[in-house]
C-alpha cells in the first residue's frame, strides 16, 4: 500500500484503530470497501485484538422495524455504559441506489455521541448476501473497542441466513404486519434465531404471532425454547428486556458455536474468491462455451465439467 | 448406472421422458434428487430437446399467496389447452420437516389430470437457494413436452433471486399483508420482476401497493414499466389477465436474456461443485486451520489465502 502524508500507512491505521481512533477506523473501512491492496494485511494485524465485542445480528422481513429497533438498542446499551457500533447493510440496488433508506436517517441523531459508531455497507449486488466486508467492518469496530456491535440485515435474500455465521446472537424480528409466523417458519428463517422479537407489539395480531411461535416450539418439543420478547421499538417498550435477553444469550454461548462461525466464514470467503475468479479469469472461456451451447454443440452440464476441471486442475 | 429389470437403464428413461411418460420422468427426477451416477448423462441427452416450454417463476414473500396463485394458473393454462408442470420449492428445514406445507395440498386436486405434473424439490438446507435440481427438474418437464412450467419459490433467501437465472418470466407477487412495496423495493427483489402481481387485491391496502409500484417505476424514469396485475387468487379474479401478461412477456423476450440465464447457470453450477469440494476434500484442512486460528497461530484471512491456493493450484 502506498503511503502519503494524506494517506497514512497501514501500520499507522492499525495503531489508530487499536487506540479507538474513529478516523483511522473509517479510513480502514474504506480500504476494505474498495478492497485496496494491503487492507487484508491490516485485518490480519487486527485479528488478534478482536473477539471481545458482542456481535448482534438483527434479521427479519423488510418492514418489521429492524432499523427502529437498532436505533432503540443504541440508546439502551448506551444507558448501560456500553459503546456501540452499528453496521447497516444496504441493498446496493442499481435501481434504487439506496435513495429510499430514509428510515435509517433516524440513527444519525447519535452522530454526536462518541460512543456510537455507525457505518453502512453494501450487499453484493442484486444477488444479496452479506459481503465479507460486513464482517470485516464489524471486526474493525471490535478491534477499536466497541462493546456491542449490531448488524442490521436487509432482511431478504442470502444476508438473512448468512448473519448466523457472523453474529454471536441473532435476533429474528417478526411483526404483525409482515406475514404470519407460520410463513416465517416455513421459510427456514426460524433456525437462525437465537431469540425472537415480536415488534409492533401494540398492534392487532401481535399476540397471535407470539402464540404461534410458542406453539411452534412446543410442537417441535424444543426443550429450551428461545426467548420471545415483545417490543414497541417506536416507544422503547420492551427494549430493556430485549437487551437483557441478548446479553444473557451471549454469556451462555456454547464455545462450539465460535468454531462453527469461523468454519462458515472460511468457506464463504473461499467461495467468494472462486466466484471472483470465474468472473475474471474464466470469463472468456465461459463466453466461448455459451457460443457452443447456443450452436447446439455442447450442454451446460458438459461445460461445467470442463470448466471445473480447468479450475481445480490449474491447467487450462 | 446399474440397470436392473425394476430400474430401467438411462437410455430407456431418456426415451420415456421424450415420449412424455410420467413414470420415466418421475424416475429420472428421483435420480436427479439423489444425484445418482448417470443422472447427468441423462440430462445431457435431454438437453437438445429442451427450450420449448415457457418457464415461469413465482417470487414473493411467504404469505403473499404464491401457492394459491400457482394453483389458479394451472386451471387457467389448462383451459387454454396448455399442459402444465409445477415445481414447488420446499424448504428442507430440519425443524419443520416440511410438515406445515398444507397450503400446497390444494394443488393435488389436479393429480388426476394427465396434463398436470406436480413435483416438489428441496432447497439446499437452511442456507436456501434454488438447488440446481430445481432447474434440472424443470428441464425434464420441458423435455417431456410440458407447455408451461411454473416454479414456485419459497420466497425467502437466495432462491428468490436465483429464480431469475432459471425462469423466462419472473412474476414478483406482493400483497397488502406482506410488508409494503417500498420495503420490497429496498430489498432489491424488484429488479428480478418481469411483471408484478398484487394479490389479495380485494383487501385493504392493495390499491396502495399498486400505486407505490407505479410511483416507483415513474420515479426511476423506467420507459416501459413492467405490467402490474391485480389478482384475488382464491376466487380466480385477474388470473386471465395474469396469464396473458405472462405469455406476452415470453413472446417478446430479448434473445440476450437466454444467454444471460445460461451464463448464470454455469457460474452457479461451478460454485456448487466448489462448495461441495470444500465440504468434502478440504474438510480436514479446514478443521486443522480452525485449530491454528483458535490457538492464535493464524487468522481467517491467512487461512483463506492458503486454502484457496491449494484449491486453485491443484497442489496440496
Amino acid at each position: 500500500m502506498q503511503s502519503t502524508p494524506k494517506d497514512p500507512g497501514r501500520e499507522t491505521l492499525v495503531r489508530g484503530v487499536l487506540d479507538g481512533d474513529r478516523l483511522s477506523a473509517a479510513r480502514l473501512m474504506r480500504l476494505v470497501d474498495d478492497r485496496t491492496d494491503g487492507h487484508e494485511e491490516a485485518l490480519d494485524a487486527l485479528f488478534g485484538h478482536t473477539g471481545r465485542a458482542h456481535v448482534i445480528g438483527l434479521a427479519g422481513s423488510p418492514g418489521c422495524g429492524k432499523s427502529t429497533l437498532a436505533d432503540g438498542l443504541i440508546e439502551t446499551f448506551r444507558h448501560r455504559g456500553r459503546s456501540v457500533g452499528i453496521v447497516a447493510v444496504d441493498p446496493s440496488s442499481s435501481l434504487t441506489g439506496g435513495a429510499i433508506l430514509g428510515d435509517r436517517v433516524r440513527m444519525q441523531r447519535h452522530a454526536a455521541d462518541d460512543g456510537v459508531f455507525i457505518r453502512s455497507v453494501a450487499t453484493r449486488g442484486a444477488v444479496g448476501g452479506l459481503s465479507s466486508s460486513t464482517q470485516d467492518i464489524a471486526r474493525i469496530m471490535d478491534a477499536m473497542g466497541r462493546d456491542v456491535i449490531i448488524i442490521e440485515t436487509v432482511g431478504v435474500g442470502q444476508d438473512e441466513v448468512e448473519i448466523a455465521s457472523v453474529a454471536h446472537t441473532v435476533a429474528v424480528v417478526l411483526s404483525p404486519d409482515t406475514g404470519d409466523a407460520v410463513q416465517i417458519m416455513k421459510a427456514g428463517i426460524i433456525e437462525i434465531g437465537d431469540l425472537f422479537v415480536v415488534n409492533k407489539a401494540d398492534r392487532q395480531g401481535a399476540d397471535r404471532v407470539a402464540k404461534e411461535l410458542a406453539l411452534f416450539f412446543q410442537l417441535q418439543s424444543i426443550e429450551n425454547p428461545p426467548a420471545v420478547i415483545e417490543t414497541v421499538a417506536t416507544s422503547g417498550t420492551g427494549l430493556e428486556a430485549l437487551a437483557d435477553a441478548l446479553e444473557d444469550h451471549h454469556q451462555h454461548e456454547d464455545p462450539g458455536e465460535r468454531r462453527d462461525r469461523m468454519r462458515a466464514e472460511i468457506r464463504r470467503r473461499i467461495a467468494e474468491r472462486v466466484t471472483e475468479r470465474l468472473e475474471q479469469e474464466l470469463a472468456v472461456a465461459v463466453e466461448a462455451s455459451l457460443d457452443s451451447i447456443e450452436a447446439g454443440r455442447s450442454t451446460p452440464y458438459a461445460t461445467v465439467r470442463t470448466l471445473y476441471e480447468t479450475f481445480s486442475g490449474g491447467q487450462s
